[in-house]
């Protein structure tokens, strides 16, 4: 174990006087923790380059006074005991500096003054959260089986000079979108990114400056608003209906400049809607018209219940409009922190330069092991079973709001992807739902804070995904806070 | 398998013509790759709502004209010939969306105007590559062990709610960095990153504004250079000589505001110095005065030969005016991704918001290993073999450079990190050198693109983390090169 200890010969202080005093201020600021091994005094002496004697008259004086404890063959510890005496002593942070220091931040830290709580929320024995998959049924065995064949070799030890990803990978999913989401592209439009926040993330980066102007349905995705207006994006809502983002409310005027539309038309999020065919060629066509940069959120596209399916915009355009995003979090699971982008070729080498200069690249055995995952077929055995399993937990879901909540609850939007919307009829606030429903052990989410203008009350998000059997108990106690 | 496939039923078009048309297009533009399996005529029907005897009649043309062939038993595919005939169609990039598109970019993408080769450098045999790490030497093995256990349980697979990183591994770090480098933290003030190059852009985002001055080492790390420039900060230039940034010509006046120092003490990129002491308590009290943050950078400090550790700035700091930056590219593997921050105690909930709202979080499997790996000693262990194995190669190449260059060789710097920097004595052009050396196989990095202001020529970096062998012959081959 290294031990970083500093001895100044010039000081008239004997050096094991240094020593003792160094060692002793460790322990007492938890910089060495209690029943940590220390160096035996050979190996200290060595690194230090002094006396192995005077490394034993430090470690004596501090045995004596019980900083430090020996157990006969093992070595020296640092004693137990203060545990108890003495807790880690944190910096505190002088008022002035505070002071000077935030005034150093810049603007774009502005965003965050209002800050957010860092702990965890309280566990619920029901909820219903809108992004959970079905974890217990993802294939972890085949998972650890690749990862475990990957890191045969220290192949994928050093840095890939692919900017883009890991090629197999970006292949393996231009097949995949190719078949299943009628996306037109090769590998060497997709670029490989650590899940849909930052595909984000890059675009506003290399679209917005301040003051930009970005269309966004309402109520939408409130992570990707927060994210363009970090970049001092003004949001323009446009309404959604049961066929998804209402086109023909798009303005005719681009000034200020319209820099993207943003849109999720495999899964309106929050509300469900599935983007209709014609609304759909019409958004093409506006883009095409204005020159305007089509965002296509394509999330939850693998999950259709009975629905047919609707190709992507991306490849119904023929003027390279759209940057289609994709993300393995809901199909797989959400630390994989995988997604991709697929990009018009004119934008490819941009983007890749960014996400280098931002960090590099995103780590490689996961993309390894993803690519065999989905070259195997494992990918797509593993959504078809997801599909019949979400399938049934959403008729359980639904069957059980009709029965138990009737006319009191209207399921919205179309049968997709791993949530529902519901509209309650009930005079509680949203809040009041939320912390009763919390007090009997029952999470969901309201959808007032999606919206941007209208104010709606009442709407919920439910997520099915990873509940089976609690599904109809949880329901049940919904009812009895809306005294049903 | 998934199939996108849209059917009017409008249309007087007969619907086994529209399938066949649809297939035969996505066959032809390489959507559906050759050899490719399609579904069977049962779930294809199925999935688009239609008769079976529809989708057979589509596929039976299919097959008499080739685009389809049938393997009894196994099912029905793309023909395999079809590959030489079409290769994918990229749609091409119409010039009025080009111009157009590009004028939707933001200042920030201008960056990446001047666009880098996105291809693979040439292989060479000989490479002095500085940042790789002795890969055939990393314990892979335990490294598989202990990933394969991470991956018994699914716990891993969900969100973590913890916004500063996996706790377990921020609590090993800190313990890590208190005993190794006489860090003063705890876990709350460690937020884990993907390497150090998200570090820097973090830092730069919450802190620089256009104009903003940074002050950097010349010559410095040009990464960092390129992430601080991108958020439109002046770069201000102070030399660098034996003992590391010369504290002395940092200025007094500090408009326009200066946000940062930007610093790589243990292991001065690409020199080699490590700050002295006294410079670094002197750079600490300029710190204090001025209300300037330092920003630590400081890889390679696992690394030194003979030379006694000296303590990190930050734990030598009292008014928290530090960032320390930390990674574990170098000492484990590059393609790990993960770094981290320790930061003064009022900065980090501003951190920790940002990077959520950039990519959420790290990928949380290699952080559970991680933290494994560090807790069972084997993180020590390994740099303890490393070190060891380093000094010895650092050896070899010094000697070598010794005996078959004499004078025409300087090693600058001290003996740590994983490169070391050395002054040719040629009138070759650096260009040469490097054309040359690559004609022979031998890969070197000149360190002129580091240097801001005076434009030095003849000194290279050379790493020899990952070379033993070939070393030797390598400098043998520069020696021929000089003709010297």
């Amino acid at each position: 174990m290294d031990l970083a200890i500093l001895l100044d010969k010039t000081l008239n202080l004997p050096l094991h006087q240094q020593l003792y005093e160094q060692l002793r201020q460790a322990i007492l600021t938890g910089r060495l923790f209690p029943g940590e091994k220390i160096p035996s005094t050979r190996v200290l002496a060595q690194s230090l380059g002094i006396a192995r004697g005077t490394v034993k008259l430090g470690y004596e004086q501090l045995l004596n006074e019980g900083y430090l404890e020996t157990a006969t063959g093992s070595g020296t510890f640092v004693c137990q005991q203060i545990s108890d005496r003495t807790l880690p002593i944190l910096p505190a942070w002088p008022r002035c500096l505070e002071t000077s220091i935030t005034a150093g931040l810049s603007k774009y830290a502005q965003n965050f003054k209002q800050q957010l709580l860092l702990s965890n929320p309280s566990k619920l024995d029901i909820d219903f959260c809108y992004w959970q998959p079905a974890f217990s049924h993802f294939p972890l065995h085949i998972w650890r089986q690749l990862t475990t064949r990957q890191l045969q070799s220290t192949d994928l030890l050093d840095y890939s000079s692919d900017l883009l990803g890991y090629k197999l990978l970006r292949e393996a999913i231009a097949r995949y979108l190719g078949r299943s989401r009628a996306v037109s592209c090769n590998a060497e439009q997709i670029i490989i990114v650590n899940g849909t926040q930052q595909a984000l993330d890059l675009i506003a980066r290399l679209f917005i400056d301040l003051g930009d102007r970005v269309v966004m349905e309402d109520p939408g995705y409130s992570s990707a608003r927060r994210v363009f207006q970090s970049r001092g994006a003004k949001i323009l809502p446009i309404s959604v209906d049961a066929s998804g983002l209402i086109v023909e409310q798009l303005p005719s005027t681009l000034t200020p400049a319209i820099k993207l539309v943003y849109t999720t038309p495999s899964h309106q999020f929050p509300t469900g809607a599935i983007l209709s065919l014609p609304r759909r060629l019409q958004l093409l066509a506006w883009a095409q018209q204005t020159g305007v940069v089509i965002v296509e959120d394509d999330y939850d596209s693998e999950y259709r219940y009975g629905e047919k399916p609707i190709p992507a915009m991306q490849g119904l355009d023929l003027n390279n409009s759209v940057i289609y995003i994709g993300t393995f979090s809901k199909v797989l699971f959400p630390t994989l922190r995988i997604g991709y982008l697929v990009l018009p070729v004119g934008l490819v080498k941009i983007f890749a330069q960014a996400k280098r200069l931002i960090d590099r690249q995103s780590p490689l055995l996961e993309q390894c092991v993803l690519a065999d995952f989905i070259n195997e077929r494992h990918l797509e055995r593993h959504l078809r079973r997801m599909r019949t399993l979400y399938n049934h937990r959403r008729q359980i879901l639904t069957n059980s709001l009709k029965s138990r909540l009737g006319e009191n609850a209207i399921v919205l939007g179309d049968a997709a992807g791993i949530h529902l919307m519901v509209q309650l009829q009930t005079n509680l606030s949203d809040e009041e739902i939320i912390t009763r429903a919390a007090k009997m052990g029952v999470g969901l989410t309201s959808a007032a804070s999606f919206y941007l203008e209208s104010n709606r009350k009442g709407q919920f998000l439910m997520g099915y995904a990873n509940l089976e059997t609690e599904i109809d108990e949880g329901v049940c106690r919904l009812a009895q806070i809306l005294d049903v």
